[in-house]
Order: structure tokens, then C-alpha cells, then sequence
């Protein structure tokens, strides 16, 4: 008898598994791939690896002479990159099982289908083996949409085109967000002629207009061809050597038995509450399956709440301050309201904009730029911000602390931000707003 | 008559007198020498945009190889770097200057020096033209400290290295604080054998010891040679063929008729208060002058409370968040009170230590690095923070934004960070205490 059975060893499902054991539950956490999920395993990590290499490579290629840097010859192993991503995904599997079996998690690396439940608590069998406990987590993520195109079946997901060891001459795109988007970005910089398909008129999804159109741009002079509002009809047609398709993923919500306990489910998610409750008493649910934010930093912020109340300790979650990250080089992030959301709800907001170029640390290190930043406001309080030009990455965090802290126009202006610095753009921005 | 009159056109002064007057004060700034004082013209920003400079030149030199990047014959063009390092500082300058005019500042081109005080408020005068204020704002900024060494006007000082074209084949550092250090890196960089020596048992003066010694190391490692507890008595003696001087600063404040009005000082610096007014009514200080935190964002920080107070906006300088960042590779940067500053005051603090190796990012784009995060607690309340690990310098703006709300543990475990972030320790680093 377990006090919490986990499904799934992803963001949520690890991260959670950890916190209930160190709070003394007795936490069992079925796996049956690799721990870490889509993002540790055929996402997030293994991508900003590769672009890592990328950006060092542009930099060789020509870049660097902007900053007095000469190569000659510069040369991109690419197998020595991909050998190199596997090695640090290795190293932070390992790491997630040494911190689980230290915490007292027992993983079991099989699939874990619900059975129902008895007197004794939910019933979970793996493997031709039962197992019973108090509380159920699910955490099963999410799986690739595939769309209905005639030989999409030929096409890579993003977990195939990770793990090429060679760069293909040209590469088709089906779907402009944020994975289409950074392989994009990868594979241009590695050599590949790249187009990027995409239905709606925009790139970047829900993402700022002004900056989806903006890093559009920068990869329009990098060679990458965009077709916008282009709905691909045959993936042989795009005459390519290697095609991904990455139009969306959706909640893995099959083959795990949610139907023996009917988890209330609505369009394809596990429906859940803000206490990450689904509507069976005792069953939680967090990360992808929910089909809220499907990042894996909302995953982590919804395992904690599930295993706070699970503790019996009030949590709630929170979704108004997520940031959302686009690992091209430039980089972009955003936070919050986007102008254009805050109308559609409703909210009387305003924006400041502010280029990157007032701030010195972003001249010294960016030439030729076109970096920008733009904060929403409802009044006077932060309500969004968002940021093309690196680090955007690094820098959106502290736009999620001011955000988690409704924080003022005017407390931001008294907040020290160390000069030179790119981050200080925050507060050049309000200050010039 | 003007309403301010502000001696000093550095990032004390020019933020000051951009402020002033969109508020409506008339404003004149006296500065003889180029806008953007110390801080833009000989330190910050031409250091970082040839620091820049030198990190694409380790990836180029062998670096790069251990992402797959590979590159023959690799080579700094370091007249190319520094010739772009001075139109980075100019662009810089003509938008200090373009934005001063917009806001209707008068920019007088001499030297300011105070006369007295007459009827009608204070007199300063220049290029023997007299001027009237009803405010005085002082921001001359500071000079480098000359030790009494044998030969040390021979030395280099920081203006004199940022503007050298050619690589000296040997160089000798005095004084191994973060001007020290961040010179060292630089030309260890691009080719000089370096050696730094410093007088205290310690380099980067009153930074987190563990780091500070782990960044000593990584140099060591590079081939810097450290001479610690040495006091250099001769720099002919030293052998080498170029020496800089780098043993601190001091408060600038002669040559500004100071004495006209009698304006307290103490221990070489001009006494300020919270409200960044001097022992003189109407006569308010901010920046290096005052010799407290000589940091560029603390004189912005000091510039805007002193104009609120003479518009009598009520506004206060807080001292205990303001962030100091080492720009080496990697980059380390400090916030706040170390375990060691917090034990001097009597502060009951404790420590939480995790290695950057834990966020995923981080070991995604930092082969074998030796990353640190360090935070430091006073029960459940943020008081200091301290990394060690690129991009420190970006991070800590975080930790500024957290100190500045004095932010309990509780709270940053409900921040959301964006995933994969090296930013993301923080949180770890909250969850791992």
C-alpha cells in the first residue's frame, strides 16, 4: 500500500515524486522510457544543447569578424555535437534517479495502467502486478498531433529530427511555433536549407505580433523561407530531403486506464482544478495531460500543488505568470499579457516599447541588433512584458518574480538592476514609459 | 537662473539632469570632458564590448571544439575589437546626448565651479561665465587611487588599457578586484601571459569567498598567475611589458570649489544621507563622490532619489540590494549580504549552496564548468545571493527584484521560472535548502 502512485517520470511526475517523498509519503512512480519525459529526452534539453553548438558555430562562420573574430575553416562536427547533447541528457537522467532514490522514490519502470478503485485505495497494475495507494498523480504529458497530410507518416516529430546525425540539405518545416521555430533556427545554422509551413498568418503562436514578426524577419535575412497561412497538402510535394512536422501535441489521455476511474475529461485533456484536483476524489493531475500550458515549468509549478494539497498544506496554482521561451538565436520571451490578450479580455491596458539598443551591454554584444521590449500594463501595475534579443531567456525571470509579486511602475523604478546589463531594459522601459 | 545646476555629466549626473527636466526643472549638466563619465568612456562598456570580443575568441581558439565547433587558425583582430569597442561607446554617448536635449537639459561643456551662495541661490561658474541654481547636485564621480610604488606613474590605468591597440606579450595586474580580474580575463584572452597581484589574501575584494576562490581557479587554470598577500614594491622590478594599476578609487573632490559652501567631508568623500542631501541645504550628492557603493547602477539609483526629493517627491537610497558583477568568463555576480557579511552584523544568517551542474541548461552550454548558486538566508527572508557561472550578470537582476520585496522562501517556490534557464537555480537552490 503506497500513499501516492505517480504516472508518468516527466517534469511533473518526477519533480512531484520527489517532493512527496521528501515529505515522508510513501511514493511509487511508474516509467517505462527513459525518466525526464519529452523535455529531458526529446525536447528542451537536447534542443538547447544543439543550438548551443549552433550559436558557436555562427559565430565561427562569420559573426565573430563583427567583433574582430577570425576563422578559417570553420566546421560544424555535427556528430560530435549530437554525441556531446547525449551525453549531457545522460547526465541529467542519472541525476533525476539519484535524487528520486535518495528522496526514497521507488520507480518501476513499467507502464502503469489504472484498474479502478477498491476499499483499500486506487488499484494500479504494471506489468501483470497490482499495486494500491492513497492518492493517484497523473502525469502521463502529451504526444504529438499528427495532422491529416497525405505522407505525413514519412515525416520526422521533433524526437526523430533530435537525434539525426546528419544535417539534410533541405529541410521542410510543417508548423511555425516554438519547436518549428528553434529547429528552424538549428538547422540553418548547421547548413540545411530550411521553409517553414505554417497555417495562420503568424509564427510564434499566441507569442507578441510585433516580435513573432520581428524574429520572422531576422531568419528571412538568415535564409530560412516562411510560408504563412500555407496549409501543406502533400509532404512529397514540398520536394525535400527530410520533412518535421511539429504542429502541436495534444494530452496523452489513452492506454492508461483513466476510463476505470471515469476521470472527467474534456476536450482531449484531463480536466483540473486550480488545486490540480481532477473530478475524482483523490486523483490528481499535472502537466501536459491537462492541456493548459503545455511547458515543462508549468508542469513543476502544477506538481507542487498537487502534492501540497495532496500534504494537506493550501496551494494553489497560478497561471498569469508563465513565461514562455523561443531558443533562437535571437532569443524571445514573453510573460503575461500581450496587448492584444489583455483586449480580448477585456482589460484596459497600455504598453511601453523600448529597442534593445538603449541598453549598452545589448550594443556591446549584439551588432546590428534589432532587439526590442515591451511591457503591458494595466494601469500601473505589470501585467506582461515581453523581449526579443538575448538573453530574453535569462532575463523573463525576473519579469516572473515582479509579475508573481504585482509588482508597481513605481517599485520597479526603485529595484536596483546592475548597469551593464541587458536586464536593465526593465526598468529603462518604465522609465521611459 | 536654473532650477538645478549638476556638476559631473556621468551616470549620476546625466540620469539626474534627463529626469530633472522632463519634470520640468530647468536643468543645466556641466561636464568638460565626454558625456557618460567613467562608466561609459573607461570602464563598463568599452570593457565589456571587448570582453565580448574575447569570449568568441576562446570558442574560436579550442573551446568551441567541445560543442563540435572546430576552427583553423583562429585569430583576434584586436584593432578591429577595440575600434569597435569606440563606436559602441560613441553611439552610446550621442544617445545620452540626444536624449539630455530632448528633455531640454542644458549641456555646458566645461568645468563647473561652485562660487558660493547669494540671494538668489547657489553660484557656479565656467569658462568665466557665471551661472545660478536654486539646487546644486554633485556628481564628479571618482579617480583612481595612485600607490605609493616605485615607478607606478609608468603603469597603465583602466582608460590607458582599454585604449591600447596592441597585445602586450606580458602584464602585470596590480590590485585584483573586479577591474583586476575582468583585465586579466581579457588579455589572458587575447594572448598576454597575465599575472595579478593583490595585496589581501583574496581576489574580487568583499565577494562571496568560495567564489570568489573558485573564479581565481578557473583563471589558474587558464594560465593567470596569482600573486596573493604581495605587495608590489617596484614595477620595474616586475619584468614585465606592461603593468596596470587598478588598487581602487577615490571620491573626486577637487577642483569643484566644494570648499565655497563648505560642504562636509569625511574621509575624503562628501557626506550624503538617504535623501542623497549633503550637510548643506539644497545641495544634494550622488555617485562615486559620496565613496559609498562606487557602481555606475548605484549613482542611478542615488541620482533619481536625490531629484524626487528636490521635486519633494518623498523617496529614500536603500543600500541593502544592490547587486556587483565580475564580467570574466564565466561571469560572477553577488547580491546582498554573504554568510560572512551577515556574521560582522550580528545577523543570525544561514546558507544554501547547490552547484549550477543542476540546472540543465547550464550543463547544456557549459562543458566542465565549476558553477555555483549560492543563497543566503535570515530565517525565511532572501538576504543575499551569489553565482558563479555565465550569465551571472543577467541572473542577478532576479535576485535584485526578490531582495528588493524582501521575498520569503515560500514565495519564490511560487515563481514560476521559465525551463530550461540556468536562472531556474534559484528556485532549485530554495528547494534544495
Amino acid at each position: 500500500m503506497y500513499d501516492l502512485i505517480i504516472l508518468g517520470g516527466g517534469p511533473g511526475g518526477y519533480h512531484a515524486a520527489g517532493l512527496a517523498a521528501k515529505a515522508g509519503l510513501k511514493t511509487t512512480l511508474f516509467e517505462k522510457r527513459s525518466l525526464g519525459g519529452v523535455c529531458l529526452n526529446e525536447g528542451c534539453i537536447p534542443s538547447k544543447a544543439l543550438l548551443h553548438s549552433a550559436k558557436i558555430f555562427d559565430y565561427a562562420k562569420g559573426e565573430g569578424a563583427k567583433y574582430g573574430v577570425n576563422c578559417k575553416e570553420a566546421a560544424l562536427d555535427y556528430p560530435a555535437a549530437v554525441a556531446r547533447k547525449d551525453k549531457v541528457v545522460a547526465t541529467l537522467i542519472t541525476g533525476i534517479e539519484s535524487t528520486l532514490t535518495k528522496a526514497g522514490v521507488e520507480i518501476i519502470r513499467e507502464l502503469g495502467v489504472i484498474k479502478g478503485k477498491a476499499a483499500g485505495g486506487f488499484q494500479v497494475e504494471a506489468a501483470g502486478k497490482g499495486y494500491t495507494a492513497r492518492y493517484l498523480l497523473i502525469c502521463t504529458g502529451s504526444e504529438p498531433v499528427i495532422p491529416p497530410i497525405k505522407g505525413i507518416e514519412a515525416a520526422m516529430q521533433s524526437r526523430d529530427i533530435l537525434a539525426l546525425t546528419e544535417i539534410p540539405r533541405t529541410l521542410a518545416v510543417i508548423g511555425g511555433g516554438v519547436i518549428g521555430l528553434e529547429m528552424a533556427s538549428l538547422f540553418n545554422s548547421a547548413g540545411s536549407k530550411v521553409t517553414v509551413y505554417e497555417m495562420t498568418d503568424k509564427v510564434a503562436g499566441p507569442f507578441d505580433r510585433e516580435i513573432s514578426d520581428a524574429l520572422q524577419k531576422v531568419y528571412e535575412k538568415k535564409g530560412v523561407a516562411f510560408k504563412l497561412g500555407t496549409a501543406v497538402g502533400d509532404v512529397a510535394a514540398l520536394g525535400v530531403e527530410k520533412t518535421l512536422c511539429c504542429v502541436g501535441r495534444k494530452p496523452a489521455i489513452t492506454g492508461f486506464g483513466l476510463e476505470a476511474l471515469s476521470i472527467p475529461v474534456q476536450k482531449g485533456a484531463v480536466l483540473t482544478d486550480e488545486f490540480m484536483k481532477t473530478g475524482v476524489p483523490g486523483v490528481f493531475a499535472a502537466g501536459d495531460v491537462n492541456g493548459k500550458y503545455m511547458l515543462a515549468h508549468t508542469a513543476y509549478r502544477e506538481a507542487e500543488v498537487a502534492v501540497n494539497n495532496i500534504l494537506g498544506r493550501r496551494d494553489m496554482m497560478e497561471y498569469h505568470a508563465i513565461p514562455t521561451v523561443i531558443y533562437t538565436n535571437p532569443e524571445a520571451a514573453g510573460i503575461g499579457h500581450t496587448l492584444e490578450s489583455a483586449k480580448e479580455q477585456g482589460i484596459a491596458a497600455t504598453e511601453t516599447k523600448l529597442p534593445l539598443y538603449h541598453s549598452g551591454r545589448y550594443l556591446a554584444e549584439n551588432e546590428g541588433g534589432n532587439g526590442v521590449c515591451k511591457l503591458v500594463w494595466s494601469g500601473n501595475r505589470l501585467i506582461g512584458g515581453h523581449i526579443l534579443g538575448n538573453p530574453a531567456s535569462e532575463i523573463v525571470s525576473t519579469l516572473s518574480a515582479l509579475l508573481y509579486r504585482e509588482t508597481s511602475a513605481e517599485q520597479i523604478k526603485k529595484i536596483i538592476f546592475p548597469h551593464p546589463t541587458v536586464a536593465e531594459i526593465i526598468k529603462e522601459a518604465v522609465y521611459h514609459a
